[in-house]
């Protein structure tokens, strides 16, 4: 039977749960919980964490609806009966504390109109400070295996897609490594069924905690020296940069209304702006920059 | 005779000087310089701060021309023979050392279009980290006495005009105390010549430096608690949200190829995010807070 959205709404309420324990357990700390309505119609839950190893992490639940915003429908080019909506989801974005453990975003949702219209999202993106290509390959590899196992397409497209997305046009930069990225999957044009779409989502949401945790683990008792916690706050400005300039979602969300707590509960705790910042010529920073390219086939070695 | 483009640039440029100048004096520390050419034609001179009292300061002056980009010739909805452009002017953002010293910024400009068509623009705003309402009002006054000199309409239009302008209607804060915000100055609307609108835009030029002087000497030295230094990073923080999701100058300049780093020089050396703040009741963050409102009669004390 296709699932309908109490199934995945009651997954994706269990996934956070399953993150939160393992991020917990992981880094030694709880998440604090609060819960809150949307006025038009559902709620969240937003789990924030300030940890040992992670210094400022969000993972939210929400299932929203109500009548659509005039601004979504015109974005989503709705037809006259299209007048309402379900979304629920997860959306996860980490800030550790010691340079060399990557940022992480991940999200994944479910978008439902009425009249019967329903599409799948999602992606995971990795943002190290220092980019190390074979941690950036292994990372690629856990998603392209996720992916493998449901259509051998789905990792270069959505692969392509995350480039294509997390891209900051005005410092010709990626925002990281990329990973994968996909929006409005549905029966009609990928050829799969609800069930097949839904479970891809899940396990794009399962693969999340694993990979994180043994980045995580890999790198977070590294020294770190003073010039690498600046490069750090030089590094998390340009997570700013994206998601308050170019990210659709964000800006979305803050010009029609949304709950603003939420939507930026992915700035990090403390970002830096140096004018004309400039890397030693050789250095693991001018290394960095020069590889946070779109195209780069980071599976490939 | 009314001034030409010539004569209005050389005025900005020795504007840039005597502000660095006086800066330069108060701080007790030097401008470092930084040219640069714009590839369609024109350049300009960054001059950046690191000082004692100012940690991140920009003091810039651009002349540049050329074809207009069609995004701009949009937004201007030119006439067709309105194919080139002329805009020079002076832009200013300082980021004090301590949280007791405001944020200020200050911009004067001058638009051409080839036709005939011109325009000057500007203004200059005080986003406080914790709102004196005393000075305040000292900042408004000398604002009110520069605009007064040339027409009593000016000040409560302009303060008016950069109530609704500095405004983050995701947080429903205005971005400080404000000031004035002007734009499309002309004879034909205004009912004055050029000569009297350039007089009247190069002494909001001239009005900057006296007033943040002063402001600075009057607060530079005061105690600075841990709590007051994490204040500080929060609303650099509401700077940033505002710079780069409601400027429209930021968002016009990041959107068309401008040159990034004379665009975001206006961003703070270090900025911070907590997930939901809220200030401790009665506290001066919760005055502060509640005083960031559009339409506060500051002159009235």
């Amino acid at each position: 039977m296709a699932p309908n959205r109490e199934e995945i709404t009651a997954f994706f309420r269990q996934l956070q749960d399953e993150i939160c324990d393992a991020l917990s357990a992981a880094d030694g700390s709880t998440f604090v919980e609060d819960s809150w309505d949307r006025p038009g119609g559902g709620g969240g839950r937003a789990r924030v964490l300030r940890g040992n190893y992670i210094e400022k992490g969000g993972v939210n639940f929400s299932a929203v609806h109500g009548e659509l915003p005039p601004a979504a429908a015109r974005s989503l080019e709705t037809q006259p009966e299209e007048t309402s909506f379900y979304a629920t989801g997860v959306s996860i974005v980490l800030h550790p504390k010691n340079v060399h453990v990557p940022i992480i975003h991940m999200n994944v949702r479910y978008f439902e109109l009425d009249g019967g219209r329903f599409w799948f999202g999602g992606g995971i993106d990795l943002t190290p400070h220092y980019v190390d290509r074979e941690q950036a390959a292994w990372f690629h590899q856990q998603l392209k295996d996720t992916c493998d196992a449901y259509d051998t397409d789905y990792y270069p497209r959505f692969k392509k897609w995350a480039d294509d997305y997390f891209y900051l046009p005005h410092r010709n930069e990626t925002r990281g490594v990329g990973g994968i990225f996909f929006d409005r999957l549905q029966p009609a044009t990928e050829q799969k069924d609800k069930r097949t779409l839904f479970d891809f989502t899940a396990a794009v949401g399962r693969t999340f905690a694993p990979t994180y945790i043994h980045l995580m683990e890999l790198n977070r008792e590294q020294p770190v020296s003073e010039a690498e916690a600046r490069w750090q706050q030089l590094r998390r400005g340009r997570y700013v940069e994206f998601n308050l300039v170019w990210d659709r979602g964000t800006k979305f969300g803050l010009t029609t209304n949304g709950r603003t707590e939420s939507i930026l509960m992915s700035l990090p705790p403390l970002a830096g702006w140096t004018y004309d910042y400039q890397p030693v010529e050789g250095s693991r920073e001018e290394e960095t920059l020069n590889s946070l390219r779109k195209d780069v086939n980071w599976v490939a070695g």
